[in-house]
């Protein structure tokens, strides 16, 4: 493997010292780039994308192309362990993702086969050790996988879902048939997690899309219980140096002290959480990355550039912020504005570090 | 006017001495009741439901029939001031509510007319009244508005959203524009609630329920100060006695110490928030609404009522808690179910109170 030549992201997630704040972007290899669609037309549908290692490497280094960013994401999607569970993942065009079978019974649960990530899930672990190689030490990789919440209520629902009716039934009217599909998803995430850093990702992160969507002890007992199961199985030394984790729940905010005693190295907050009210909640704990709105980035680029400043301004002096958008960057976003937001970090930050 | 026979809403609200924890539920006249399925198809669409007194006088008191419900709540849409300002507000099934224009500009703003809610939004009056006088004095009556910030995202996007694009593009880029939006809506939205006092609602309720998908200080800005300058400008007593105002932001439990400073008597809370520390926060600064998850109805009757009381603990002995879901009841939820919630809290909560 060659030598990493930008380690900042790595870094910053273990808070330790940095020459300036480092930033990439959720969802930074996407439709709002036309090289990226241009891709995809070759590729033809989204899974086609994910599943060819050449193409999916070739999406995953585009933005890195146009922007100083300091780490890259492996271009995949979440559901790829339901996909491989069986349960037949389709999408159809302005309906998001959709499964064939759903998964509401304990017969159901029972029925769900233990994945080996390296066999089951091979193409992903072929597209991250091709991105790893083409990426030639420039920036680290990043890894990740949906959360077991997260997962559950896709597999629950067929998709997606407003108000997560018949996963909530579940969890609420038989519990016991809700952790045990938890259960089971925690295992298949450890393992395909720590597969991806076999195979080349130096830092993970886990997207708790949906835990905020559950009341406050329920988010404790069926997303973050499970969350911090992963960790705790989680490959924390790979090639000499530390892999860190960061644990990511979209509308998580009320919970940050819980997240913050997960065992991850960094927190991901989305933008309505104030970053100083943040830093002071968790303390030393952990790292926080975030968290600008990413509607921010349809205002010009003077506009973007002065909430860069706040934002950095409100974590502080320091170590321990890895600058992103509170969430994934929107398909309609000009490039322009995306790299207006990108280089004010780069070039606003450093006055923040030693 | 008949005199009031059931006052615990109005008296929690102001945390006074009860007897059990008063309970209503946010739409809990609507689709999940068969007799109110009956009524809106005598009407037509949903807007003449709105528009018809007798019949929205009707279906307000339908789970008053069904249910021992310490509160009545007009039966109405939040979108009538934007509707009544000549936007055109129409329905499309299955798609949620849709203006026929936009407002984007300064020039939008500026041709917006001023409201006289009495005149302009008479049907609104007659409903309340006609309501109030059906009531004689078996609950009182809830008057209600959407918040400026909710009414303008659905103004400047022309309905539903996802992610806002539009509106924060507005609120972003040009910030002037949108604020003067939110200074006519302010003013109108005082009016409109001030002539519901004056018709015989006996408390209002502010719904902002996109100011969840604000950034903190985008919250206090674009929503927060504007509830404020409402709940500033209205008639605070009436007929001899105080009309309480209860502020509820769906996803806003990160913001509840600004939130209990606007002047408001209570806030409502969504079930993403544990109600004791919610209660820890505000003190006796206000009373709290809410908060079982709207999807706990889709359990069966037992585990809904052990959840009753586990939020009844949760909040503690004494006044100051008025019972509620943490959002709208959904429209295929069991009538049985829902009655099994209001039981369990009529049932559970006197031992909390002296």
């Amino acid at each position: 493997m060659s030598e990493l030549k930008n380690d900042r992201f790595l870094k910053a997630l273990l808070r330790e010292p940095v020459d300036r704040t480092p930033v990439w972007m959720m969802r930074q290899a996407g439709r709002y780039l036309p090289e990226y669609r241009a891709t995809r037309a070759k590729a033809g549908d989204f899974m086609s994308l994910c599943k060819n290692a050449e193409l999916a490497c070739e999406v995953t280094l585009q933005p890195l192309e146009r922007y100083p960013l300091d780490a890259a994401i492996l271009f995949s999607d979440i559901l790829t362990i339901p996909d491989a569970m069986g349960l037949g993942l389709y999408f159809e065009t302005g309906e998001g993702p959709r499964f064939k079978r759903t998964v509401r019974s304990a017969a159901d649960v029972a029925a769900l086969p233990s994945l080996n990530a390296e066999v089951d899930l091979d193409y992903v672990m072929r597209a991250v050790s091709t991105i790893r190689s083409a990426l030639g030490g420039r920036v680290p990789l990043i890894g990740f996988s949906g959360s077991p919440w997260t997962l559950a209520t896709y597999m629950v629902e067929g998709g997606s879902s407003k108000d997560f009716r018949e996963a909530k039934r579940l969890m609420y009217a038989e519990p016991e048939v809700m952790h045990g599909l938890l259960s089971k998803l925690a295992d298949a995430v450890t393992d395909y997690l720590n597969a991806q850093i076999r195979a080349g990702a130096q830092a993970v992160q886990i997207f708790d899309t949906w835990g905020g969507s559950l009341s406050s002890w329920a988010y404790e007992a069926f997303s973050l219980s499970y969350m911090k199961r992963i960790v705790d199985g989680l490959i924390r030394e790979y090639e000499g140096r530390r892999v860190p984790v960061i644990l990511f729940t979209k509308n998580g905010g009320q919970w940050l002290e819980q997240m913050a005693d997960a065992g991850a190295d960094a927190l991901g907050l989305d933008w309505t959480t104030d970053i100083r009210a943040a830093r002071a909640r968790v303390g030393d704990r952990v790292a926080l990355q975030g968290n600008m709105d990413p509607s921010m980035l349809y205002a010009p680029p003077a506009r973007i550039r002065e909430e860069v400043a706040y934002i950095l301004e409100r974590f502080g002096r320091g170590t321990g912020h890895i600058f992103n958008l509170g969430h994934g960057i929107t398909p309609d976003v000009d490039p322009a504005n995306a790299g207006a937001f990108i280089e004010a970090v780069v070039e606003l930050s450093g006055q923040y570090h030693d």
